[in-house]
């Protein structure tokens, strides 16, 4: 029945905050700054829900992840002095989104994944984004798909229900894959199957948020190998 | 300098006659028909680039390739007497192209190429139809950009220029991969680096076109493994 499994990428392939916090660690001792590379992750990231809040509500053109990015990092930048920073490091800062570690199990788990079902990236994050994030993580999607294809940010209905018709499948051919009940939410709303990955180091080890399923999903697990027990692939 | 290689699909990757022959002989079975498979072939091939002629000049808005392969396959259906077969055979025959065989080098030379390259393909085929092919014939894409989402049939410029900047890369960091002369050419006239790949038997023994490079070409090689060997990939 299931044919395809669509993933959420951010917390729940790779661990943003780690890859945040390695690349910032470069830029603080370059130009010797002295901030918490942890809030400064966490702050960045916070603005990553509200940047997409007017495109949702049409109020924007759809704009790809990189350029919130940009704009997000401008905000907080006054907050950790980095203000000073040359125009090829910011850039490259903000490019370290397309360089975010794997969370241990996610190569391995989406390989075996992989063999019986089409694995298709669905992320707010754009096209050159989720690839040379696979580039870099060895992610082996056989499609990315995401906001930049389907021209909506998630969890807007379409976000979900144009990525099954991208694949030409029925929505109830399609399994959402995430860290976060919300998405897992928006995914169920317009018919697709879900199954819920604790990831409960997403937002550190004080993680508040999405430790546990806040509904029934169809699959409740705690990485993607226990997910490709349940759907029965091959070790 | 090259940082992806964007590829052509139909004849360049896949042996796309040999695939619909096969596909064609199980029809013409089990209908107990009689006509020729590769005249068939040919003959649905034919109605291939007239078909996106009116959306490439936009009179016609872009509907993805899967829909234009269901309309040629009606317009020559009389001439194989292919009316009489039901709508989910037709639908399977239609699908023909989502499973069309690789040429024997293309797996292996491939994965050599990813080794070192993004790897993407630049069809005008559609998601699913390059995304179920990739499944079916062990193709490992990076990244499957082509018409759909790039909203654009080669040789449209855009379908060149709006490759690349999915990937955010500039035109001469991509390199165009194919076994026809007018790709190439196309691609070069938007600054894309190119590279011709001998298919002499793409329509047959007895082929006539694209035996021979129009013009220079940066790479002029016989297989995938000659490209990655010229490229410096490891075997």
């Amino acid at each position: 029945m299931i044919k395809a499994l669509l993933f959420d990428v951010f917390g729940t392939v790779v661990d943003w905050r780690k890859g945040i916090i390695r690349d910032a660690k470069i830029i603080a001792q370059k130009y010797k700054l002295n901030f918490s590379l942890e809030k400064f992750a966490d702050q960045w990231r916070a603005e990553y829900q509200p940047s997409m809040a007017k495109i949702r509500s049409r109020e924007r053109s759809f704009v790809k992840l990189d350029v919130l990015h940009e704009e997000n990092l401008e905000k907080i930048s006054k907050d950790f002095s980095l203000e000073k920073i040359n125009e090829i490091d910011k850039l490259w800062l903000v490019k370290s989104w397309h360089r975010l570690p794997a969370w241990p199990d996610s190569p391995s788990g989406l390989l075996r994944l992989k063999s019986k079902f089409i694995i298709g990236a669905q992320s707010n994050g754009n096209i050159s984004l989720i690839t040379n994030m696979a580039k870099f993580s060895k992610l082996p999607w056989d499609v990315i798909l995401g906001a930049e294809v389907v021209g909506h940010y998630k969890p807007e209905p379409d976000a979900y229900k144009k990525a099954c018709e991208k694949l030409d499948l029925s929505v109830d051919e399609c399994l959402m894959v995430a860290a976060h009940n919300d998405d897992l939410k928006g995914a169920k709303e317009q018919g697709l199957k879900t199954a819920f990955v604790l990831r409960s180091n997403e937002h550190g080890s004080n993680q508040l948020s999405d430790l546990k399923p806040s509904q029934e999903w169809d699959f409740v697990v705690n990485n993607f190998h226990e997910l490709a027990d349940k759907l029965n692939c091959e070790k």
